[in-house]
């Protein structure tokens, strides 16, 4: 409940900046205000807020029509406060000149949010208690060169990495982050040349994307990338996004199977990784803070806690791919089924 | 008040679809149920998400260890339901080999949520206070480039549609989502790359490209494309998505630019078109249902008050933009600066 509150909150203090210049959104801020006093929750996340609505309506007070010179002597000006601020925490400041600010955002303990990279209402609590042993058997012959494949791909990952499994996930994380974003993006350049709706599904491969991006994020700081490391990515990255891309366009069921797949060994991994804490062969360290906030674990979570809940991602990606596949599998168009859009 | 009611108890029945497999959904369900009986609103939402949470225990009873061909077996077995429901609004039995539902979501009114392309917590009153006169003046040799491109890019684009502004916006909302998407997916993969956080912006310039494709899909209401249109919208996507994809890895700066600029001639356009209806030469049809529900908009708005909050629209998203590209001009990333998230 503290987290839905917080999330719905957090998104008040959001929503109040956005209409600040509205009629209305006196009565948006006293509701928020009320929501505050009726909580006793986000009592700052509200002030934050009505600070970015003042400095809307201070920036507001421009003049409406600018001549050129005008709009250019403002322009520089605020640039060089941007100048000055940049790096401080005063980004009010720094966008003001196009009247662009992120509100100021507060946790449920009063500190302030420290994320730019996700928002209180985009964390969630993973569903650990999914079935982490679901497997699609392989049904027809493109569905085994899928699972071939991935089997194969194994084969020089256990040899590069052996059992070192935090350098592991760091690096496939950087792998895992790019099927959402290839499919939801040629999902979104179908949808605009076809005119047609795309029933959730850009938003839900993009959503993987994003949530995939995240553990990169937390795996990061736990494991620092060694320069080979960092070089080993990009030229993975260059073929990979490129491989994928094309077989996207040719086959998107064997394509979301793929990632089924991937997944189900992503899940395999991260099984072994949580045995190498249970032996002691890895260190159960603290868990990293924006592990914290985004999974919303508890302030003593360790990194066993972490790396449950990032396989109980993996395990959501496996069903989803494996789903969106079945649909192709059907002779049907993804669009035709409702993307399963916030499947954590 | 009531608009973010809905937004908030749309997104409990989805949260509590969620956890639904979790110890504490429970708790989590009977707290949606506590906020639905406290406000008299999304009653139905509630049991949306309740039908959803039973649907998911359900599916949790299958075997945790099925054997493959128990899979198999089970697999075609709901493969042929899903077979039969295609089409149909029982989506449930569609997925529900995978576990994987959308929740029935509800209006306030109790009608269902008829949209799987857009949820309720992603719909917004556009802020139309906007100063829509607000002109980023050249400053420098490549931004003259990027006015001049704009301005002659405009040429051909007059002469094609002249005052035929419906089809005319329909058609170059196609384009209009690219530049967000490429951004989107070019910082995404950086910041795989480099391990490095995005500051918002992969999510930032993604919500421009969904929010350019929702008028899109609003317009094709008002707009059927005729054949030649749609070869046009191919043929324009081929070449701009790739012009695009190269001006943006070469110079952000200048690409943000660009899009600030497009943005500016948008607004201008949208208020010809503004002009055309008051005058009559353009009916004020009523507004599609899509356009009420996306933009917050009363039952009985008019093809006046859609064209408005789009013209809204793109000024947020030059203001993106051209600030996207300022950070840039001062030789900072864009995550340097926390990015305007949900600014409309």
């Amino acid at each position: 409940m503290k987290h839905s509150a917080l999330c719905y909150m957090a998104r008040r203090a959001l929503i109040g900046g956005r209409n600040s210049n509205r009629q209305s959104s006196a009565v948006v801020r006293s509701f928020a205000a009320a929501e505050i006093g009726q909580r006793h929750l986000y009592a700052d996340g509200g002030n934050g807020g009505f600070f970015y609505w003042k400095r809307m309506m201070s920036s507001q007070a421009a003049p409406s029509k600018p001549s050129a010179e005008e709009t250019e002597a403002k322009s520089t000006e605020k640039n060089e406060k941007k100048e000055e601020s940049s790096g401080t925490k005063n980004n009010v400041v720094v966008s003001s000149y196009w009247g662009i600010s992120r509100p100021k955002i507060m946790r449920e303990d009063g500190t302030e949010w420290p994320w730019n990279c996700f928002m209180p209402w985009e964390t969630y609590q993973s569903n650990v208690s999914i079935d982490l042993n679901k497997h699609h058997v392989p049904k027809n012959f493109l569905d085994k060169v899928a699972y071939r494949t991935v089997k194969l791909l194994r084969i020089p990952t256990d040899v590069f990495f052996k059992r070192r499994y935090g350098c592991r996930a760091m690096m496939l994380e950087t792998v895992a982050a790019v099927p959402g974003m290839v499919g939801g993006m040629l999902l979104h350049l179908k949808s605009l040349r076809k005119f047609q709706h795309s029933g959730g599904w850009v938003k839900a491969l993009l959503e993987e994307a994003e949530n995939e991006r995240m553990h990169l994020m937390t795996m990061v700081e736990l494991v620092k990338p060694k320069w080979y490391e960092r070089f080993l990515v990009l030229a993975v990255q260059g073929v990979f996004f490129n491989a994928f891309f094309v077989l996207y366009i040719l086959s998107p069921k064997v394509a979301h199977r793929v990632v089924g797949y991937l997944e189900e060994e992503a899940i395999h991994s991260y099984t072994e990784y949580l045995k190498d804490i249970d032996s002691g062969a890895i260190e159960n360290v603290p868990a990293p803070a924006i592990a914290i906030d985004y999974w919303r674990l508890p302030k003593d979570a360790k990194l066993k806690d972490v790396i449950t809940v990032i396989r109980a991602d993996e395990a959501h990606h496996r069903d989803v791919n494996h789903f969106a596949s079945d649909i192709h599998f059907h002779g049907k168009e993804l669009r035709d089924a409702p993307a399963p859009l916030g499947y954590h």
